[in-house]
């Protein structure tokens, strides 16, 4: 922990995604007083329009330079440029949908942003299918006055994580409200992706003695995003490990096949709201199987650790963005946690519990001083808007 | 034109979804002191609540409880109901894929609510592609206070839309926002659908001599809205036509393969914001042709009409919800009108015009007078939150 500091932005190592946007943080509100935004003439039309209008969301005119300014610029691909309501794909397969609503405030933290969480929870939720991230609908929904800049920027961040995910964006949709019927802007990502195994990866298929590895350190963002809001005037030297997961994924269906099969990987879940607690607590109650973890095991840095010991939370229960949890037969977990290390995005990866038929329905952490505790989905509301 | 009423939601014909609403509408806030929103306790966690916590959108035992109370129960399918962050879907051939958000203000008005539209927006959206809707996601974002209740309503309209676009709802996201960061609730629905021509809808199909075919009347989903809004002190006996499209568009693709084969279906697209005009100015730039159309042969009912009298509003850039144009190769024109007046929702088909090369990029209107004008695109704002 560090004395606060005024920039949420600054500098967080190699999880960083936003360049030059410290100005754009937080400074979407404008004067009320401000004439411009309120009546939209044809100088409003030009792209250099400081400034989201309501009639940016008409379908009009305003709507296609923005769309074409912003969005498919930021975006390009040849699919979004037709500009079709709806976009054709060809996939091969099984394929596999999710969405995900993005409200995070501030929009920018250290480690990441709402474009990059926006994509990243989209292609990790298709990757919890062994889905390869074949396709993205983003659909926006922006504030009145909301600067024209920062969206850009948030489209940028969209658009590198995409394409460090290897996924096109290929069709959206923007509405404005007006100023106070929203906070800055709100992403709803969906995504269109082929399962690249023969078989179902679910809590049903998970069996007596299977390992459950972990990604990584867990707790990461959500003490991020807590720490740029500044409520608790605190500031830790904690950077979101917001990240999209399809490679990391990718490894360890390789690795399960060449040690036993694909079907060797039974499930995975991306630990985001709720944390590893809740995915823990939901597999036990749906495999109708028990889980033993080891509170050792699982990776937690100082820096959480610091917060978590001064604001009175469980780390196991805080929002992650670019960790997974894994069950594997117990004759491939080795090489699938040594495979996730040798990935980038897996450095820390861990065997941390094993299932048991022992007590169906009930995760029990062998705590770091030996005794043994029930993890429990918490209840309500641990941070909101933290995705 | 009748006096204003106070009732939006009162009987409004066969075009009517909503049952028992009226007391729902705009009843979402709550006083700011009502201490039971912001503390969630155990007791909140109990399926009665009254009203969206935060702690719903925690990803805890509240989130579940509401996503299998409300959602699961509202959206019943075995899909859903696995409850995986990604749905498993098994298409043949090649897919649609589409989003938008709705932030339709007042949520319920008469002929449907943002349930109704957030489902018919998406079908119709897949419709344009000709394609069969597979599997829909819904996103929610809503307003801390929210009647649950009114969340029910919403969600049971989605359902009944659902069904009657053959669809199932399959996944889905809610995220709770705190009280006045959005406004009441926010519904992005993504779709999936299957293509069931073997040729590409879209400008680039369309050919000198085309029909310009019309599913029916314009103008009524905006006036409805507006109307329900009280803004304007007026009251109108206007339904929306917020319809779910894909029967209408599956009879269309039958008509043009008894005649012709189905490539003289060239292009579709559903006239929502900024209705018709906007379509044929698009279409016509787009396509680098002409189009030619006539007044008197596009269906506006006297309602729609006095209402934009009044209000200085052109009937042809207002938003529809249940409307279609469809570029038809004119040896097959007749037949698909034919075809689409045989369906309920396209009893006022026409067709209102023709493709020609006289005047590439330009749409030409000639009026109920004579005259001609050229139909440009709306720049701005017509109506905010109109869906």
């Amino acid at each position: 922990m560090t004395e606060e500091r005024d920039d949420p932005t600054a500098a967080c190592g190699p999880g960083e995604v936003s360049e030059g946007r410290s100005a754009a943080s937080g400074s979407h509100s404008v004067p009320p007083s401000d004439p411009s935004s309120t009546s939209p003439g044809p100088a409003a039309a030009a792209p250099a329009a400081a400034r989201i209008l309501l009639g940016h969301g008409s379908g009009g005119k305003l709507y296609r330079d923005l769309v074409r300014d912003v969005f498919v610029k930021a975006f390009a691909n040849p699919l979004l440029e037709r500009l079709d309501d709806a976009v054709a794909l060809a996939p091969s397969g099984r394929i596999a949908f999710t969405t995900d609503s993005h409200v995070v405030q501030p929009l920018v933290f250290p480690g990441g942003d709402i474009g990059r969480l926006s994509v990243a929870g989209t292609v990790n939720d298709l990757a919890t299918a062994a889905a390869r991230p074949l396709a993205l609908a983003a659909a926006f929904i922006i504030e009145e006055g909301f600067a024209v800049d920062e969206l850009e920027a948030i489209c940028a961040s969209m658009a590198a994580t995409a394409d460090e995910a290897g996924v096109p964006i290929v069709t959206g949709d923007t509405k404005v409200v007006e100023r106070g019927a929203c906070d800055g802007v709100y992403i709803t990502t969906t995504g269109v992706g082929e399962i690249v195994v023969g078989h179902d990866l679910n809590a049903g298929a998970v069996r007596d003695g299977d390992a459950i590895v972990l990604s990584g350190g867990v707790g990461d963002h959500a003490v991020a995003v807590l720490a740029a809001r500044g409520d608790f005037h605190f500031s830790a030297d904690v950077c979101s490990d917001c990240a999209p997961l399809w490679g990391l994924v990718d490894t360890a269906v390789d690795a399960a096949r060449s040690n036993g099969g694909e079907e060797a990987l039974r499930f995975l879940r991306d630990p985001t709201r709720g944390g590893l607690t809740t995915v823990l607590a939901e597999l036990a109650e749906e495999a109708k199987l028990g889980i033993e973890v080891e509170e050792a095991a699982i990776p937690v840095s100082p820096a959480v650790r610091s917060v978590c010991d001064l604001l009175g939370y469980d780390p196991l229960t805080l929002a992650n963005e670019g960790k997974m949890v894994l069950v594997v037969a117990p004759e491939a977990a080795d090489a699938v946690a040594a495979a996730l290390r040798a990935h980038p995005l897996g450095r820390d990866a861990a065997r941390v519990g094993v299932v048991t038929s022992a007590h169906p329905g009930r995760v029990a952490l062998r705590t770091v001083y030996g005794t043994r505790r029930v993890l429990d989905m918490p209840v309500g509301e641990l941070l909101p808007r933290i995705c």
